[in-house]
């Protein structure tokens, strides 16, 4: 038997930590979804500890010697799986495991801290351990930018969104700063002038056929139920591990429109975790790019595909045969709810015109907050302070202000900007698709996502961690990720009544 | 700061591998209840490398050093702790980790291959699969065996029961394959001349209600929601992780017995494993003893206790109430079918005299395939002409015959003994518990659970894996384990008309 090359036996190895990723993914679903109450602090020491095996097996010498001498050849596949490889170990070797080990420890308490801060409404219950998750995540990325040359801030979003930095983001989120509100007040105005919203069914909606109808449209849109879930968990994500993509929505009986919105979203996360090649599994270069083209593939199929009205003219009596309620159930009204343009507290629930000054208002208080320039006692006023200036409304609690996301609890910083820019990277993708595909519109009117999906599998899924988001962008839709096709994706949709 | 003696290291090595078992025990209830199929492969390699990883850990050089090293003091238990940590070592240093990794892979597989087998009562499309498993599993006793100087079975079986020997079942069974038939005999003749069973309640049994009145009675058996959860599989188990203790039942809405005894069995296992001692949670001497008291803890709750005269008098009036269909619902009635005497073919669902039949055909094949004296091939006639002689039954097809039990395609050869040792065992502990407990009859009359739970816990839950099964039987019953409480027991209910 031939020895195995070092590139081989660096294969083997990150095989290893895909198979503990794909145990952490399922114990975290797991945890979001099933476990009693009782076994969480049981159970973080678990993840934690399984956390801190994996990263003992990438910072080992053996890792160091064997990237050192890994030749990938001439395929360049091999070559983008080796440089995954070295970026992976080198931030991995940044942190001191028991550092990682603390903040995973940390974050699993927090979660379940903030579970219960939130229901009570009370962001001085959380402050303590929200406090140590931050502290935490301060010197991790302290100690990753030190390595890495990048601010500390720029270490976390690097983690999120590998080569995406504060100064990319910037002169974009400037962009939208100084053209949405102008064109939100546009929209606002000409939406009050317009006719009134008609009422879309009749509730309640009972949860069943909430559930039958999402199930329905998910695999529509090409979910392949034979490797993945639907389940409920108080704030919807996709997760679980490869080959088992696993989502999660929660519903109101009394408004059938934030889950099936929420089923919407995370399928279009999961189509991108189900078109991953095959043939990368478990390889660095078979994962997703980040978290940019993440959301922007939930974006896409959410924002840009299902709130349009090709799709509501498909949606609509398909909802009627669901729901056994009755009540009005034309496209135009259900199209009219999907589009109703309203400044709220809630950034789930967000429409497209009023949510990237939520993304806004959470990237500057994190990064302030990352910086030191921000003390967490200060968040929550600073927080309703600001979303009073972006979007003149006046928080009445936390539970609607700074304890509604999970992710500063989970230990996300850095990862909202994301959101933002998903939402423009799916704009500059779905005017792409539409340029590429001629009878695209039809086809969503048909209820027939097979044509956007095969361009998306090719364009984007396929391609997984072969290149950088910014080439990823560039090579599907011809010009580099901008704030463009946004603004005008919302012109055209809320200004002149078209797709 | 003080370097960790060797025994601290011991305990933290240990409380690493305990979280990769925890890890490993949600992985496999969430394969059984949650999965969906075409995860399977990937999971199986997943989970399969979790476990290269555990067996790693533990057969380490560094582990062997310590384990030389290591002083534990005066304290019993952390004596026993260091004991049971050298026997799990000596055990896992026999076995090279890619004969662990090939099995544990084979086990995925062959389980996934057992369900579709199974349904479609197609022993040959199975085969395949399961030779692979048994050869490997061969394998696995010939090098344990070899290692501790014991018969490749004994190997096996003291895998499931620390210190259990074909040579101590040989007799025990013996006497029950003595005895038995003839008693057998007598309680059908008996039962014959006997009044005709009357319904118990009214057909259909929603699943719902079943699920509410199960949920009900497990928590009044004493077990902890907030530590646990009930669902659904296709072969009932507890299974879980520390402080997450998971049991499954199936529903049959014709008949509410199955999955109610389903309940009341696992929740004896799942009572075990939450009375377990918090203070040693996550080393070896923590754990439950062994296979045959986790199963003397199931039957106790399910034969000893819910089965009685005693229970039903408590239970049929809550039935009558959860069940919207009405029908009779008298405390004979009920006692009168959870009693009834009736060779069958499916072992889960057989009565306690029949009982120790189904396990002796399973015991005496797996000792002959293990040995080398039976092939696959002739499983299912050997099976079937056990069945015959022991029972006078003619089994229709292996649907039900040697392809009803998971144990085999997930490899637990070894297993079946302990769960005829266990129904002993449980006589026996109850026989015990009533002298110790002169109420005990009266507060089961009253559903009230306390006082024996009470003495399991002290007798049995909490001694853990500080004693061995036999020192742990005796002390709490005066008595060397043997067949004469089951004996009697069987005589007692169904001669002679006493709980």
């Amino acid at each position: 038997m031939i020895a195995p090359s070092a590139y081989e036996s660096l294969e083997r190895l990150f095989s290893r930590l895909s198979a503990l990723d794909d145990a952490l993914g399922i114990l975290s679903w797991d945890r979001d979804v099933m476990m009693p109450e009782g076994a969480a602090n049981r159970r973080g020491n678990g993840v934690a500890t399984l956390e801190g095996l994996r990263h003992e097996l990438l910072v080992s010498p053996a890792t160091a010697e064997l990237l050192a001498k890994a030749e990938p050849g001439s395929d360049p596949w091999r070559q983008a799986n080796l440089t995954e490889m070295q970026r992976l170990h080198a931030r991995a070797v940044a942190v001191p495991g028991p550092l990682v080990e603390a903040l995973s420890k940390a974050c699993s308490r927090t979660e379940m801290a903030w579970r219960s801060a939130r229901e009570a409404n009370d962001f001085a219950a959380l402050q303590p351990d929200l406090q140590t998750v931050l502290d935490l995540t301060r010197e991790t990325a302290q100690a990753i930018g030190g390595a890495l040359n990048l601010s500390p801030y720029d270490a976390l979003l690097d983690g999120f969104d590998p080569g995406m930095r504060q100064a990319t983001i910037a002169p974009i989120f400037a962009t939208l700063a100084r053209d949405l509100p102008p064109l939100l007040h546009e929209v606002l105005e000409r939406q009050a002038s317009g006719p009134a919203a008609s009422a879309v069914g009749q509730a309640p909606f009972p949860i069943a056929e909430q559930e039958t109808l999402g199930r329905m449209m998910m695999e529509r849109a090409g979910f392949d139920m034979t490797r993945g879930r639907l389940d409920v968990s108080t704030h919807p994500f996709c997760g679980g591990a490869t080959d088992d993509v696993r989502i999660t929505t929660r519903y109101d009986d009394t408004d059938f429109l934030p889950a099936f919105l929420g089923i919407m979203h995370e399928t279009g996360h999961a189509l991108y975790e189900q078109g991953l090649p095959a043939a990368w599994q478990g390889q660095p270069v078979g994962r997703a790019r980040g978290m940019t083209l993440h959301e922007s593939q939930s974006l896409l199929i959410e924002m840009q595909v299902t709130r349009s009205r090709s799709f509501a003219a498909f949606a609509a009596p398909v909802m009627a045969q669901s729901f056994s309620g009755g009540g009005n159930w034309t496209p135009e009204a259900l199209c009219q709810h999907m589009t109703r343009v309203a400044p709220g507290f809630i950034r789930v629930d967000a429409d497209e015109v009023t949510y990237p000054a939520h993304i806004i208002t959470r990237y500057e208080l994190e990064t302030a907050m990352i910086d030191g320039r921000l003390a967490l006692r200060d968040l929550p006023e600073a927080f309703n302070a600001r979303i009073r200036d972006l979007l003149g409304l006046d928080v009445p609690d936390d539970r609607h202000g700074c304890l509604q996301d999970i992710h500063w609890p989970l230990g996300l910083w850095g990862y909202f900007p994301c959101y933002a820019l998903g939402a423009l990277t799916a704009a500059q993708l779905f005017e792409a698709a539409r340029q590429k595909i001629p009878d695209l519109a039809q086809s969503v009117r048909a209820g027939d996502f097979t044509p956007l999906l095969g361009w998306l599998r090719t364009t984007v899924h396929e391609r997984a961690s072969s290149a950088s988001t910014m080439a990823i962008v560039e090579d599907a839709t011809g010009q580099p990720l901008g704030a463009e096709s946004y603004l005008t994706h919302v012109r055209r949709r809320y200004l002149e009544d078209a797709d």
